[in-house]
């Protein structure tokens, strides 16, 4: 359950019989969650009104971003969207982390579709189960040990979507990977690595590159007093598309 | 099928036995076309190299855009993560257009959801449903002629989504028409627009309000030549986002 | 004297016989600072190296701007070329606040032009007056105790400069200021005062208006790690231009 | 003169007895032109309303910059204030081109301070020097045939200011040309060129270093349509400034 307070303050919390959750405006009994109606108020024990919100993807991943990640929601979104991945795609990603760009996709490919998602260190691979267990989604993944720089198992899939420091390393396999006009995508931090992979995508017959950075800026609404919020991330990484292309002979 | 030749040129087109694309660069005869694979180059009558691509959603929402459409991907792709909406969400969305937005919205609730499409222009409706025939997606929606500020007639929804004039109107009818906990996400060229709705989104009890604005920038990736596209769509819309809340006696 | 550490650490101080600059990378003796050439390099007593840099303008503007200042350096720059502020120039400005402003544009006017700067704010005045005093411009500045919603003594100016709350308000008596063909120009962080200004600019007959934005981002510049830095001032303020027109029978 | 229409439209003409400015919404007659005070409404032939302004740097600049510049006046404001570079002020710039940038450096550094411009193409300097000329700057600047690349004469300048493909390849000519604490500045439109020149920075000593980009969004402000323009110049270039450090026993 989501307990929302304002538009800076919300706890994601499991419901737990005897359980507290403590914030500096006072604490919430959990038995008193209990068989609340989404969207319902809550009072603290100092009179603060929280509400009580169902959890969304996004806010699952606010909470995992907090930990390794620098892909932020906006990114991922458009990852999804240009990358065509939607219910009943399969689709290969790597690396794994803490699992929110898995969570993410296993959500919009789920019921049929699935995630193979690859991750070299074994112990980010445990988080991500407990996470994805967390968010239902365990059941559309599966969780591979292994590296996708030296290979990629499956084939025929609809996309392979990387965030990791050797992209271009990657290309290779992931052309094999793919259904011919399947999609490649791949975020970045900096411009060497982007530059370093649309080299190697052009050179294995990959078309329709395209690279691009979302920025996304908040703002404050009131009337009189609207304007965009005073600090932004003003830089996450940046998103590099592409799609199979087969030679005339097969690949 | 996508014939698609460079960054700045492809052609989607309805494979028809005896028909002919027609390009600046020669033409293609579609009987050539019938039974390639995907991903394959096809050789125009000039000679030059196109490579035969599955449309994805985008080369539909590109072709869609040309007409009426202020909307973009980028801006869709957040509404859609943003609003929670994925595989099985029961959607009500206003007005239909040309079905852009339908279309997304349709492909990310497949199979299990629908998308409910208001629009006021009958004859608006008629090219929405040609565009969704073609795109195979118009089993997931109910096309509506009716106009949602002067009501809304599904409930227990998980978002309304609008795209239209004077979504400030429509917020009485929303807050009805969702479940507890739901999405109200709504697109506005103007800032007036977003500070009259979030006025009366604040008024009718929602709560995580967030007015947001998506910039993308895209770049010229090739070594030693390496910058951001000199001209950018640099304004398309603000997106603004809550959530119902409900008082403890119901609403 | 700029002492100079790093990108993040730099400390503009005055220097006095028999001082010490603390930093938390060891001190600094006043008395080895004086006679040092810029741009010389010096040691703390803990070894760390700082470098003796002149104080530019920038400088001093970084400093003041810790205190009230919500006008950047950027808006200011962009505010003096497109109101063709320079050398000569005859300029009224309101508020003086900290002096911030006020410095950068006598610093641009001198050494014929002259600063008229309003604040309501006596307190402010003395505060400003000693800024000016230690970056050797006061003596291009008129500061003035008055509220120009009121009036404004000067005439046939060159440039009415506006950082302050209700910029409509001064509209009128810009007008009345300005040469014909003058620049008016406004800071405003918020879109309504935008809104308002222009409406009164347009009625007083300004032409040539113009409203825009301008935003900076970093960049972090090292071979294989190049990439805009996370976070950014994503708003200050709009500014606003117009310039004076006049009817037939003079004003 | 400037014939003011409207946002979009103004024409930078020389007053001629006897001439005539045809605009597609009619002509004027250059002899109603003069004597004509600044700010005076002026009608075409056609009935069309124009105001009579006095030309800015900024007219002059944009009339240039339809020519073969890149760098745009946001850019050149930013470089001016960043750089510290004001009356009185000894600049070296390269390369000179039409003269934009050396128009807006020469009107910012007058009366007392001086321009030296490089130029390796013969041709653009006659360019240049009509247009200095015309803006009546000629007399604050030595306009130079030469290569910057190979050497600059001058020396204790107080900033050196590069526009040209190879900034990197003057950094030793730029560190000997200035005064210990100097200035230098460069815009580079791609990241490569500013990854090396930010190398041979460093490695010549110079600190503060800094890159920064320089975006403006203009906006549409009406009441009730109030939005940013749909298109925006989304990149010109990269601006990177350094200041020359000197070692303990001079350089």
């Amino acid at each position: 359950m989501v307990l929302y307070l304002d538009g800076r303050r919300r706890y994601l919390t499991r419901v737990k019989r005897g359980s507290t959750l403590h914030t500096h405006k006072g604490y919430l009994a959990h038995d008193d969650l209990i068989g609340k109606a989404f969207g319902s108020p809550i009072q603290s024990s100092l009179g603060a009104r929280f509400v009580a919100l169902k959890p969304t993807l996004r806010d699952y991943l606010r909470k995992l971003a907090r930990r390794t990640q620098v892909m932020y929601p906006k990114d991922m979104a458009l990852l999804l969207v240009y990358a065509n991945i939607g219910p009943g795609a399969r689709v290969v990603e790597a690396g794994t982390g803490s699992g929110a760009l898995t969570s993410l996709l296993a959500f919009y490919v789920k019921p049929e579709g699935r995630v193979y998602s690859y991750e070299t260190h074994g112990e980010f691979l445990e988080t991500a189960r407990r996470n994805l267990e967390r968010t239902g989604l365990l059941e559309f993944v599966t969780l591979k040990e292994g590296d996708v720089t030296q290979g990629i198992e499956e084939t025929q899939v609809d996309a392979v979507v990387l965030d990791l420091a050797t992209p271009w390393l990657v290309v290779p396999y992931a052309f094999k990977a793919l259904k011919p006009s399947g999609a490649f995508a791949s975020f970045s931090p900096t411009i060497e690595q982007v530059v370093k992979t649309v080299e190697v995508l052009n050179h294995h017959g990959f078309v329709d590159l395209e690279t691009v950075e979302c920025m996304t800026r908040r703002y404050q609404v009131e009337r009189g007093r609207t304007r965009p919020e005073t600090l932004a991330v003003a830089h996450t990484g940046y998103l590099t598309f592409g799609r199979k292309a087969v030679s005339q002979h097969g690949e």
